[in-house]
Order: structure tokens, then sequence, then C-alpha cells
């Protein structure tokens, strides 16, 4: 394994808590991940990457970056990473899915802030995440009250740029959401000197839907039954598609795919036939944060789908590539993160259409609503879902939790239990 | 005392249950408000409107409504008055000061919620507000997270028109909120059958400024030493201004003052002179949320001034009168009630100068910042609006409680060293 200790070093992070994290974070990984049965052979190109999410990743950040190209860092996928990669810049998801820095966290935020917010203060205030301190740019967004107050803090220690996402969906929401999108534009256009050309823009919108094409080829072939990959490892393919460059990524997703077809048409799965299929919904799961899933998996049960950021809420739409002009490709950008269903739109039915249909064409058993303790907008929601699902026929189970492992053993006997009653 | 029981069988309210609310807050006005020493004589104004809050001005409701007028009620300082009384409509806040049926509030919105959010709910769904029984339309607001998802739910239960309030200020903001001062004028034309016109409306516009004139005065009063008036009576006068008819309620708060102004030659006050004052700022104190004010004035200090919206945020601005035409109005409306401070918007340094220049104008020795717990914006303010005191000299205690009582013995701990500080 390459030593990576200067560029930490270069990036000012806090080597040794880092070493600290990196020692738990593959301890971890070996526990969830390399413990399970019967995975594919494509599953290398995860456990590669994830091996290497500190090092060699950001090792090619470093080296964009001395080729002139910036790096900008997002929290959330109403950011377009089309306007990102025109503009010859890298984008990438930013540290936010463990214990960090907790006690540095609140000395900015609220206790009651949920568990991701306080993540990614911590994160930069402890000095331990590489990614953002490769950043040129981070941009943020209003969506929650906790982000958008966060933002504000953070925007005393690092550049950043907030996107307004509006609250509603009315044809004036649609012109402020434009203004916003042209206003991201003008600003990576700024800090790259670059243009955004049509052509740029094209090839850009073509890069991403690949990338969502890929995801969502996956996730029709885990509709099959047995179920022929973990929940687990598609939540860390997802988790990874905001990290890793996205034409390696949908490259190697797409070979993944192709493995997977072979083995559904051996009849091969991870779970053996008759084991409880379950559709995870709700908050998204940054990387570490694999504690539910494995809880899930290792309870008798295999996951099917993830209605989640990360998960198909950032996969199911894709940009409309039908049309040419400049114009006509930002309006389609905007149409197109304009139809994402966060819980943080008022209302937000379609939201509640999306969980059925993607319950029904996952054929999924049940669901576990997961919602980050004190995220209000999930949390809000979650009575809404509930009845949705069961208007469906669809047994749902509402779990809130942060990324303490303090409550692990009383979830475990929750899911158990809501397994139990789905055989 | 009349007999208001007719009137609260017709608004189906659960009669047991709003007897003994009303007993307890009977009793709960006694001990913080009657048993005041050298209360003002214009102080029997708000007892009368207060012993009758749920009886003499329901049945002017009913009265108003009988003539054909709509009554609208809302739940926050965004809804423009002004447009509300154009349409000769009636503008009430709706109750939300109090634990009343939380348990079934806690089955629409999550535990993790406010105190004020559950309220509303809880008052709706046990059915114990008259207010809310006597409403033609309720007028929510993209605020908070919690609001905006609890008005999903009371959307199912009342007729409700939501607002959307931008969450930063920039020309596109603007844009969009005046497109929904538009639209709220739109529905309440269409509600009352009443068209909205230039006259109708510079009047209206007269009447809340000259509310809003009569509260920038009472609390102008205030900066002299001794204290003229208890905070707590200020708090009910800011609560019932939302409550009580406009011009009636703006003439006994001028002979409030009248009063005042004559108590001030004669070096009158509540305290004594040397008396530590202080500020309250943050979350809204809605009746009979008088619980931290009770805690503060009989720990040994008066309060001079509420930042709140209950309180300043909701007087300090006026709507620019210098135009006529009803399109310049309507700017004027916009322009004013988006130079509102809520912590929602982000950034929202104004609050912090505004903040400082009233601790300042009030002469506070302390500023007590007063979070309701959930409260996710005014949370994450704290921490700014603490580092501005600090950089302006000011002493902060930070504050977070519900509407339980369990903490009043720790709470007055906390407030009474704070007060000893300051001496």
């Amino acid at each position: 394994m390459t030593n990576y200790t200067d560029m930490w070093e270069k990036l000012n992070l806090d080597l040794k808590a880092h070493d600290s994290l990196m020692q738990v974070l593959g301890k971890f990984y070996g526990d969830i991940y390399l413990s399970q049965q019967g995975r594919l052979k494509g599953a290398e190109y995860l456990d590669f990457v994830l091996s290497e999410v500190h090092g060699l990743r950001v090792q090619e950040l470093q080296d964009a970056k001395a080729q002139g190209r910036k790096i900008v860092g997002t929290f959330c996928v109403f950011v377009p990473e089309e306007l990102t990669l025109a503009a010859d810049a890298v984008q990438v998801g930013l540290c936010s899915g463990a214990d960090a820095g907790t006690e540095l966290a609140e000395t900015l935020v609220p206790r009651n802030t949920c568990a991701l917010i306080k993540s990614f203060m911590g994160f930069k205030l402890a000095r331990l995440c590489p990614y953002i301190e490769s950043c040129d740019l981070l941009v943020g967004e209003t969506t929650c009250d906790g982000k958008k107050k966060a933002y504000e803090q953070l925007a005393e220690m690092a550049p950043i740029h907030i996107m307004e996402v509006p609250q509603k969906k009315d044809d004036h929401d649609r012109v402020l959401w434009k203004t916003e999108v042209l206003r991201y534009k003008q600003v990576i256009e700024k800090l790259t000197g670059k243009t955004i050309t049509a052509d740029k823009l094209k090839t850009a919108i073509k890069t991403v839907n690949a990338k969502r094409r890929a995801l969502q080829r996956l996730n029709r072939l885990r509709a099959d039954e047995p179920a022929p990959i973990s929940g687990r490892d598609v939540l860390l393919v997802n988790q990874i598609s905001f990290y890793d460059d996205p034409v390696r990524f949908t490259a190697k997703i797409n070979e993944l795919c192709d493995e997977i077809e072979a083995r559904i048409k051996q009849g091969q799965g991870v779970a053996p036939k008759g084991t409880p299929r379950l559709m995870l919904s709700g908050c998204p799961m940054a990387v570490p944060n694999w504690k539910l899933p494995y809880i899930i998996e290792s309870s008798g049960a295999v996951i099917v789908s993830e209605e989640s950021c990360i998960g198909s809420r950032n996969t199911r739409d894709l940009v409309d590539e039908s049309t040419d002009t400049l114009e006509g490709m930002l309006d389609a950008i905007a149409d197109r993160y304009l139809r994402i269903d966060c819980a943080t739109f008022t209302p937000n039915t379609e939201r509640l259409d999306n969980i059925v249909q993607l319950a029904k064409e996952s054929k999924a058993d049940g669901v576990i609503h997961y919602g980050l303790l004190f995220c209000q907008p999930y949390a809000h929601e979650s009575f809404k879902v509930d009845k949705a699902l069961k208007d469906a026929g669809i047994p749902m189970l509402s779990i809130e939790t942060d990324y303490s492992m303090e409550d692990v053993g009383q979830l475990k006997t929750r899911v158990e239990a809501f397994v139990e009653m789905l055989k």
C-alpha cells in the first residue's frame, strides 16, 4: 500500500487522528464487507476504491489540481455535476458518514443536529477529510434548516457557494431554481476560468446520464430473485458514485452488471430464494455509515432497493438529451434537478408515489424507513410514507438513529422481529 | 362572566377538556400576572382581553362571520395582515402556546418537534382552540422545516393556503416573494368575494402601521430607568396584538403609553432603579407561554425588550406609506415583509445587528436567548448571537426549553446565577 502521509500532511490533516480513523474504517470494512459470502468478482473494484478512499483517489485530485483543474465539494444531490464537469472541474461528495470531531462540531452547531451535519462540520474542524481540504470551492444548498444554517458556519472556514433550492415546485419556483442553475454556471466558470459551451455541456450531460443509467441497470437487476447482490454492496456502489471518476465508475458498474446478468442466468444469488426482501427509504447513508444495512442483512433479510439520496433519488431521473442548444440544456438540467423528491419540498406527494413504485418494482416484502435522529423533513414524512405503504399493503418499520453504536442491539431486535413477521 | 358554552359547542370544541384548560389558564394568569406589584391601570385592558380570550373575542368573530366577514388564521408574522384587512376579513393568530393534545399531535408529527408546532397540531386535533375552529382559511408559510411539514398534515383537516417564504434575500427571491404576496391577494379576494382596491389597501396599511407604531412607542418608553412596565405585561401586549381588533388594540396601547409617560415623569417604575435589565431574544412565546418571563422577573430582573416574532421582529418595520397606487403598495408590502430577520433566512446577519442595536436601545444589561427545544433555526443562530453580543460587551445566557414545567427549578437556578452576575 502506498504511503500517502506526505500528501495528508500537505493537506494539513491531523495525521494521528486520521490514522486512527483509517484503522477503524479498515476494521469496520473487513467486518461488514469482506466477510460476505458469495460476493461478486466485480466487488474487487469496490474494495479497491474503498481501501484507497483517502489515498489514491485523493492523489488523483492533487494530480488534477496540478494540471490546473478545480475541485468542487458537495453535500447534496442538488448540485448539477453536469455544469461542474462541463467546466472541466471535478465534483466530489464530502466526508459526512462517521462520528468525527463531534465535540468540535458542537461548538458551532446545536447538539440536536443530525449526525450527518455534525459529521461534516466535525470532519472539517478536526481536519480529517482529505476531500474537503482538496476543494477549491464548496457548494452548499438550502435544503433543510440544519444544513442551511451549518453552511453559514462552514463559510467562515472555507469558500462556499450556496444554491437556493425552492421549497415548492410551482412556476415561479422553477424560475428561481433556473436562476440558481445559471448562477452556479457563472460561479464555476469564474472558478475554472473556462466557458461552458454547448458541446462541453452535451458531453457532460451524457457522462452523468451514463452513470445514472448504469445505476438504474444495477437496480433493475436486483429485482431478480434470488437477489443477485447484497444491499451493502449496492449502497457502497452508490456511495462511491459520489467520489470516483464518473467515466471509470460507469465502466466498472456496467462490468459488475454483466457479471450479475450471468449470475442471474445461473439462478445464483447472495441469499437463498425466499429470503425476505427489504427496501430502505429515507435519509442518505454516507461512507462509512453501513450500520443499519449490516444489521438488516445479518438479520436474515436482503436489501433490494434504496429510496435515498445515496440511492435511487439520485439516479432515477436523467437529464433530457434531446436538445443541443446551451439554453435548452440548461433548462433540461433545471427541470431534472427540480424533479428530485427531497422531503424539504412541500408538498412532496411524488415521493410517496415513487416509494410505492420502487417497492413494487424491486419486489420488496417490506420497507425500513431510515431517519437520522433530528432530521425533521424525513421524520415528518415517515408518517405519510407509512400510510402510503399501508394503503399499498406493504409493511413498514420506522427507525431513527445516528452514527453511534450504542443502539445496535436494540435495532437488531427490532429489525429481526420485523423480518420474522415478513416470513 | 358570560356563558359561552353554546358557542363553544357550536364550534365543536371538546367542552370538558376545554373547561379544564381554561381553569389552568386562569390560575396560571392569576399567579403570573395578577400577582404583580405596582401594575399600570391600563393593564386592566390586558386582563379583560385575556379573561375573554376564548370568550368575547371569539364571540366577536362569530358576529363578524354572521355579517359575512371571513376569518383568517395564521401562525407566523409573514402573512400580510394589510391584505387580509383590505379584503374586509379578520386575521387572528392561532393557539400554540400550551401543551394541549400532545399525544394526538405526536400521531402526525415527530416527537422531536418543537412545542409550538406540536401545540397547534394538538389544539386542532383535541378541539381546544376556538380560533382555528372559527377560521374560514388558515394561512401557513414555508419558514422552518417543522412548520412546513406540519402544515401538510393540517391541510388534511382544514383549508390552508401556504405562502412560500424564500430562504435568501436576493433579487430573484424578492421576485418569488412578490409573486406569493400577489397570490395571497388573489386567495383572500376569492375567499371574501371582495376586491382589494387602492383605497382599501391604503387604509389597511395605515391601520397595521398604527398598531406597529403604538408598539414601537411602548418599546421606546421601556428604555427609561426604572423600567416603567414589566416584561410580562409587554409580552402579553404583543401576544394580544395577534388576537384583538387592531384599531381597538392600538387605541388601548396608546392609552397605556400615555399612562407610562406620566409614570416616567414621576420617576416611578415596576422595579427599583438598578434592577438588572434583560432582553429576551429568539423564539416566539405564544399565549400562555409565560414560563420564562415569569422565572426571569421573579429572579430579581426586569425584561426591557423582546427580540422575537411576538415582539420587536413583528413591529420594527413599517410598510412604506408614501405610495398611493395599488401596485406601489403591494411592492411596499412585499419589501416590508422581506425585511423580517427570521432565522430561516440564510445568511441572516441583519438579525445580529438588530439584536445588538435593540439591546443597546433598551439599555439591557444582558440577553437571554430563548430557544424552543428542537427549533433548529434559532438554535443554530444562538451561537452567532452569542458571539455578536460578546463582541458588543453584552453577556448572554442561552436557554432551550419547551412548555413543560419540569425544568422550572433548573431554569430558575440558571437565570438567578446570570442575574447575580449582572449586578
